[in-house]
């Protein structure tokens, strides 16, 4: 490999970010090296803009080491530690973008499953006795305000204790999930119970991070909802 | 906790940045919640510009967790991702600035041990009988190229396979590695192998990020030097 035009060999503090990119400019992927180019010159200009210290780098590693190993089959911290920062919901935007008048969307979180049942409208979707009732009236409209008719509506949402039905252990039959359909006035309704908040899990070093930062860890009470018609773009929100 | 500053509901492209931050700025840290700002404005500008999409997201939390759970007590996979982003060198410029005419330092590296022993000028500090035999001599100086006695110059270089003896099993007395003072004329000497190329641990996913990149894993042949007298800042070099 020939370095001939970058022997920068006294590195200091204002080349070392061009030096590190004319190493990776042999990179034959274009999108990557632009990548790394990028991500390079934002995180340089983090330290020196911070003038990050070397005790703040080793708990910045110490910090993504752990973030790592609590990661397993269930659990997936760095996803939370990007939802955390913002990043997760930035990166759905910038590659779902939605027109003006349309409703924003979301990512599709872990605990949509593809089992629940194809229910009429009015029909009640969630069993849980210790729920507080809810009857729930939506409709569907295009950006022009028009309803759309025959969209096929996956919702789910959490028992009153806040929890999914797939986080039970020994689940059988869906609860708390269903798929409706919006009728001839773009309406579709069903009786559920009234969603409650719930935190993210806290008792790893996101968690950590969230108190140092004085956030707490519940999400707003809310309904997950997936729009499918052939001809529109899918929306979750 | 009060955000009713922040009531942000339509999160766009545009706002998430102002929100996350936002929500980070109760942290009573002041240090913590500009470095989060910062590090916030930067990650999230990163994603703007290069348009980030959900594939190479979900790329790269594959990623950092891969280099979270190869960690381990002998093994620190992310300070090695920091190395080869530039990060490790760029944070010990900002932490141990060097006055004009002066040499760069570097980071202490893994390998240095207190075991060395204090030689005479002159000594071999290497073993190694396959090593190709090198003298050494140097010179200390001020930044007014003033020679400096009476500095006492740690010295360690692997053997002519690339290991230090500390990745030696069973390894009894220190080699490669001494202690010696320079004299009256700022010198010091010794004699030893003339250093090998060695590479960094490419069997993990920093190895495969730098095989696509088209980078190779093997750092210069070198010595590493520390340099201590009372009254002066340490050199490691």
């Amino acid at each position: 490999m020939d370095h001939s035009e970058t022997p920068l060999k006294d590195l200091t503090i204002d080349n070392i970010t061009d030096n590190v990119n004319a190493i990776n400019s042999e990179c034959d992927d274009p999108r990557m090296k632009f990548l790394f180019e990028r991500l390079v010159t934002h995180l340089h200009d983090f330290a020196r803009e911070t003038r990050l210290s070397t005790s703040e780098w080793e708990s910045a590693i110490r910090f993504l080491t752990q973030v790592g190993q609590i990661c397993s089959d269930v659990r997936q911290e760095f996803i939370l530690l990007s939802d955390v920062l913002g990043l997760s919901l930035l990166v759905d935007s910038i590659d779902h973008p939605k027109p003006p008048a349309s409703t924003e969307g979301t990512v599709l979180g872990p605990f949509h499953t593809h089992d629940a049942k194809h229910l009429d409208n009015g029909a009640l979707i969630s069993h849980d006795p210790d729920g507080q009732p809810m009857l729930v009236v939506c409709s569907v409209k295009d950006t022009s305000g028009r309803p759309i008719p025959g969209v096929k509506v996956d919702v789910w949402e959490t028992d009153s204790k806040g929890f999914y039905d797939v986080q039970h252990a020994g689940r059988t039959d869906p609860d708390g999930r269903a798929v409706v359909e919006s009728d001839e006035a773009g309406l579709f309704y069903f009786k559920a119970i009234v969603p409650v908040p719930y935190p993210i899990p806290s008792d790893g070093p996101v968690g950590k991070l969230l108190k140092k930062l004085h956030r707490h860890p519940f999400r707003p009470s809310h309904f997950h909802f997936m729009f499918d018609k052939p001809g529109y773009d899918r929306l979750i929100t």
